[in-house]
């Protein structure tokens, strides 16, 4: 019997999701397996097999098709329909760019990524300026063509391309909410946390030990080794497909947590690509609901769930099993200060908790900025140091510890960061509801019993895949829409608690 | 500037290149990585990139530009008309099997390797014997349209596929001169040896201990380790493209040779592949010469070069060094008569270097036999058991131990058998006009200097490529047109030598 227009669309994207995996695995043997000198061979079969993934996307054929199969939509169920509409969005994404704009940005952005690296070495933004102007220039085109595609806005084009359904709107709103609050709130904070300084950790933990650790602690989260695996990179990250993930951390010999929630936080990322629709795991619909999706999922894991007092109570044995600890600085208390200790910092990735938001925020104003054009790429470091100091009221010493900390830009990456603030308000609405659903929650976690979080994840989130947009799957999963209020009440019981 | 048809087909296969890379690694992976329960989607990967690799390569464009840049070949020089053949080559083979063909192929083997697994551990033979007549039958009709399209024989094209330029006729002219000497060396050894049995090794050796001793030895050999890989797995073997090669070893408790051994082995081939003529490293002619001169590298490495008493003088501090022994049976004479030992086995993977070629003409015979359809795939026991009778004076006692040892027929791989045997072969003629050209090359071996070795090897091998067809790289190499004599000579020489 012949297949349906839509039919053969799901072969078609069953070799595209086939294509995606293999690009996974070769990105993270990179990081994780490959021998210094193979980069320009790894660069060479990357480029070939995204070309490729690219080609097989905008054929001729695969617009026909789905104009043929739109036809037919309103016979469609929800599950099909919702994977039409997810083809159609990832067609129109890959097409809206033109091959010679995308291959101007690629040779950009490895010039840039190039001189981001000189200019940190040297402590010289002047080296990077240039090279990061043309980035901009570039971007700014592809934003129009992407916006005019999709019918969004410019910046709201990028955005969706990270995070579909978010506009810069839905963004601003929930931003101002957090300026409001944050700053005296990190003040109080630290206030509160002054009165009761935590004792400091010492010692020195393999990362063998370091490593059974966190096995045991993943295992108990329900990561299967069995189609997944542990391993060791410079910066920790997910890949793979369901299948088959893979997360990595670093271990640091004198701090255990760092290494351990950083195996956490991918775990977030991995339980939520591990529980997205089996039966629709080769198809678009089956994938995620985008960047500021997985983002709150690797937070709930490591911010809500696991900075908590009742996951000290369930690590501490496992510290003294495998890392053979003891003392006062090893009691709950002060393992619970010392996992929510705030601190203003220049860098993002020392950032902790509280602050993080701030320094996303700083990036999402100098990003649209830059785009639009009200601020020159030249004058970014002071824009970024006043930016800063009003935020957080400190001030980079020099641009390394300042707008050149971040590799993203040079690489392209706009419309990105916001993600990451509100994958952070997003765990916190999240949070809220499953707490709100599971009142002994913290009694599971205490006992190291994480079955009913992933039920209620997998529920409400996960098994959702990208069947709705992502306000729709957040207020059905929480009945309200999204907003920073439950984020903001969970940080001020958090950090003004009474220790 | 407008490319000529020539330069696109280079671009074409610049891509067909990264291609083959990308599946490399996925292989590689699999069998040293990957979690178990990962197959079936590491197995959606590797089809999707191998039908791409197919149709990319079966294109009417490259067919067009094929034509286009023929016409033009009486003006090409050397290099380029050599890649050229080499394109047409790859492309014929490549469109020789239609696609439905290939489809009945991938199945029946799936289903005939899986029925392999079950007939082995029920020692049944009669649970395979459907299926892999099965896919004799589809082997068959394979041969016979690459045979039309390549202008060859049925069995000669599937050679061919393998070892492009060996016929069936070198391989019945060499394979009886083997026959006629091969018997009575075997039995005049083994005579040899029993008069000075060795004392065997004891101890147990750690994988880390012997992991050390491999990499400083494959360093003496000239392993890059900034651009290659020793990994363990079930068995041992090469993956990558010279940018990025990988071998992998299997160590053994308490036979620190054999894991030693493996990895040299491989290395054999990686040299191979590192040694390849660097300009035309993405191109046809930039590969290896086929299976038969792959498998000469790594005997030529591991028995020519290893097996043997110089080789020994430079291993025996290394042993002391790394796995820390000592006593009358670590004395070099000792340990070269361990590594030379001959011994009838029924199991060709436990075959040692002389009575090895036994069981490849054994496979040679049937598998041309059961092709040509005078030898019924029902028969196969009775003529397995018969025929290693007749060569080695030993039957095995079970099918597990006959017919059933090998997976190599079961998914579909006629015609390769052979390769293995040749490699010995050719390797005994490389091994002859090397110690020509290099008088004091044991001295060299003795004290772990490679580079000599290395240096002939690349410019008189590795570096040809695919340049000329294999019997005209060898008479080059070696002066002579390729025959047995030069490796039963070598045989005679090391295995009737008074010890």
């Amino acid at each position: 019997m012949a297949l349906t227009p839509y039919e053969q669309l799901e072969q078609e994207f069953r070799r595209l999701h086939a294509f995606r995996g293999a690009l996974s695995l070769l990105r993270w043997d990179a990081a994780v397996m490959m021998p210094r000198g193979s980069a320009d061979v790894r660069g060479e079969q990357l480029a070939a097999l995204e070309t490729e993934h690219h080609a097989l996307l905008t054929t001729p054929k695969v617009a026909r098709l789905l104009e043929r199969a739109e036809a037919g939509a309103s016979q469609m169920e929800d599950w099909p329909l919702a994977n039409l509409r997810e083809m159609r969005r990832q067609r129109d994404h890959a097409i809206a760019t033109p091959p010679s704009l995308i291959s101007r940005l690629a040779k950009a952005t490895a010039r840039a990524e190039v001189f981001w690296v000189e200019a940190k070495k040297a402590n010289d933004f002047k080296l990077l300026a240039p090279h990061l102007e043309e980035v901009v220039h570039l971007v700014r085109d592809k934003a129009e063509l992407l916006g005019q595609a999709r019918g969004l806005a410019p910046y709201d084009a990028l955005v969706d391309g990270f995070t579909p359904g978010i506009s810069a709107a839905d963004i601003d709103t929930i931003f101002k909410a957090l300026s409001r609050k944050l700053p005296s709130l990190i003040n109080e904070a630290i206030e509160v946390q002054a009165a009761h300084a935590p004792a400091p950790l010492s010692g020195k933990f393999s990362a063998s030990r370091q490593r059974s650790l966190a096995v045991d602690v993943l295992k108990a989260l329900g990561f299967p080794f069995d189609r997944g695996r542990l391993d060791e990179s410079e910066h920790p990250f997910t890949e793979g497909v369901p299948g088959d993930i893979r997360v990595t951390t670093r271990f640091d010999a004198i701090d255990p947590f760092s290494g351990l929630l950083g195996a956490v936080h991918e775990t977030g990322h991995a339980m939520y690509d591990l529980g997205l629709p089996l039966k629709w795991r080769d198809q678009p619909v089956g994938r995620d609901r985008g960047l500021a999706l997985e983002e709150s999922q690797s937070l709930l894991f490591e911010m809500n769930l696991c900075r908590s007092r009742s996951f000290v109570k369930y690590l501490k044995p496992l510290l003294e099993k495998y890392l053979q600890v003891g003392g006062p600085e090893w009691e709950e208390a002060n393992l619970y200060r010392l996992l929510i200790r705030v601190r203003r910092s220049c860098i993002r990735m020392d950032a902790d908790e509280l602050t993080y938001p701030a320094h996303i925020m700083l990036r999402y104003d100098l990003e649209r900025r830059m785009l639009e054009g009200s601020l020159l790429v030249a004058d970014l470091p002071d824009a970024w140091n006043d930016n800063l100091e009003q935020r957080l009221s400190i001030r980079p010493p020099n641009d390394v510890e300042g707008c050149l900390q971040d590799i993203h830009w040079a690489v392209g990456h706009f419309g990105y960061f916001p993600s990451y603030a509100l994958g952070a308000v997003i765990a916190g609405q999240l949070n809220e509801a499953m707490r709100a659903a599971r009142p002994a929650l913290d009694e599971e976690i205490a006992a190291g019993r994480f079955g009913g979080v992933m039920e209620w994840l997998r529920d409400n989130v996960h098994g959702v895949g990208a069947r709705l947009p992502v306000q729709e799957l957040i207020k059905q999963a929480t009945g309200k829409p999204l907003t920073a209020a439950a984020y903001l009440r969970y940080l001020e019981a958090k950090y003004l608690e009474a220790p």
